[in-house]
């Protein structure tokens, strides 16, 4: 195996092996894990993060390869993460069968990786933002985040991109559904996709009711604009990416693009810093100190929120 | 506001918002959490907690209401935790629409509940079982908690319960979605709802064979049962039931029920305690330590890591 410095050697000259190579150690919490981290550090901040997030069937792979192709036509380097375990971008061989193949997999200029949605030791919170972070420093230019709006984890995965785009459908409902899930105040840019479909027009005004977006606003606040697609046949899309355009100026132009990337650099620490309180705590089972006192709770005898002061002060005073 | 004994004592007696009130205290985190915690201990271990998940349109809600249905004519008082944000258990009047109310609502046999899936200080994994620890000390014989089988920390919940059951309806590939979900392997009962559907057998059939219940298994070891129904008829759910108390006898019998109760309440501890410390971590924002370091990320000059090692440090030594 080639050394850390030698692969994101090769990671910064677009090879697609080296990059695949880092994201696995970065996923696998592998032992170099923190050499890769460092050595990425001061690649990183080229990136447009654009998380893309809807329920099950608004699109949203549609969605996602027609922005790449729009985005590789103005010869933009791109990394996709499928975070939605129904992407067809979610690939691999699970129990044999055979997963759509992208039309961009040949594409040196696309890096393409799914995530599972559990496994990982922290999570998504943990693992999303390190791959975005190999994906950045490899030199794409836009990243796309693809995440199924049903979760927490992954409404937050969503949440935390530079701009959200919150995807609907036409259908019955669908406002209101996308609303249950907590993701129709997260987005920055909405998305009305297969509004060649009867509704498309209703679900647009919905949508610009429940965002009170015909209500004025201050100067200089960001007005999410709603734009219709039909990502199957790529209409739509170019309007789709003038609007993440707009969206990234402004942005920039308010201070706003770098207070969210630092507001997303200190979630990225918290969850790391969770992680490893977490592993000590998970030490703990080594010596059966967990377990005596989680014993004591399904017996009645003590409740979990003085059992866990017992594990905390453990854990901070030294044991 | 009546003090914390005197809620518990009239959660004790049935009385429906005595119970709303005390799982109000816990969800919210209320400054009387600890005396809620501490007082409903000894009152906790009767409840049997079955889970229920599975994809977004294979029928939970209605399978769980018929549940509720089959449990109150055995006379069994029922807690229903919904944490699904597509179930019409999922109350209150959201943007103003009206959710269809159960008939159950006014049994005062049953509680239901619904449960954000965002929000909570330490998220679900955090909330849910607190809520569960509620409705048991209330004295509820059997609590159902209803997840959307999509998404990391709902199927965490969901595989937390004594018993798990997935639910599946007839469709092309539903299995194969459920696998990518990671729902298929945390059943202990399956349920191919919609049974009255084309391809219904076809998923059954399938369902058995990705499990691997054609094989031959060691003597005593459970084998998860596939039952069909057409839960808006009520069809079949009495066998669920009876497949349901099959596995708690199997459980009880192998001391299997003791072993996922002790899990249990280890994991609400940890993530009670991880709350905390995340709580710590959080109070570092206050004299902009954290903010501090987010910013010599985002400008390349630190890795996450090393910055994480700092927090905790400082945490973890005193700060």
């Amino acid at each position: 195996m080639q050394d850390v410095p030698t692969l994101v050697a090769q990671a910064r000259e677009g090879r697609p092996r080296a990059v695949a190579r880092l994201i696995s150690l970065v996923e696998g919490a592998s032992p170099q894990l923190r050499e890769v981290m460092a050595a990425l550090a001061p690649l990183t901040g080229n990136a447009y993060v654009v998380g893309l997030t809807g329920s099950p069937g608004v699109g949203k792979s549609t969605s996602t390869s027609a922005l790449v192709s729009a985005y590789r036509r103005a010869g933009k380097r791109v990394g996709v993460l499928a975070v939605d375990p129904s992407s067809p971008f979610s690939g691999g061989a699970l129990l044999g069968d055979r997963v759509r193949m992208s039309e961009h997999a040949s594409d040196p200029g696309v890096y393409i990786r799914s995530m599972a949605t559990r496994g990982h030791l922290g999570g998504l919170a943990w693992a999303a933002p390190q791959a975005i972070r190999v994906l950045d420093a490899a030199g794409c230019d836009v990243v796309l985040v693809e995440t199924v709006g049903v979760g927490q984890s992954e409404v937050e995965i969503a949440s935390q991109a530079d701009t959200s785009v919150v995807l609907l459908a036409p259908g019955m409902g669908d406002g209101i559904q996308a609303a249950k899930a907590g993701i129709l105040e997260i987005g920055d840019v909405y998305v009305v996709n297969k509004a060649d479909r009867d509704g498309a027009d209703a679900t647009a005004r919905e949508l610009n009711h429940m965002l009170g977006l015909g209500e004025s606003r201050a100067p200089g606040d960001w007005r999410p604009p709603i734009v219709k697609t039909v990502a199957a046949r790529g209409e739509g899309i170019d309007e789709v990416v003038e609007a993440l355009e707009k969206h990234r100026a402004w942005m920039e132009e308010h201070g706003v693009l770098s207070e969210r990337r630092v507001a997303r650099a200190s979630r990225e620490v918290e969850t790391i810093a969770v992680t490893a309180l977490r592993e000590r705590i998970g030490d703990l089972r080594g010596d059966r100190r967990l377990g005596a006192l989680a014993e004591r709770i399904v017996s009645g005898d003590l409740d979990p929120y003085r059992a866990a002061d017992e594990l905390v002060e453990g854990l901070t005073h030294g044991s």
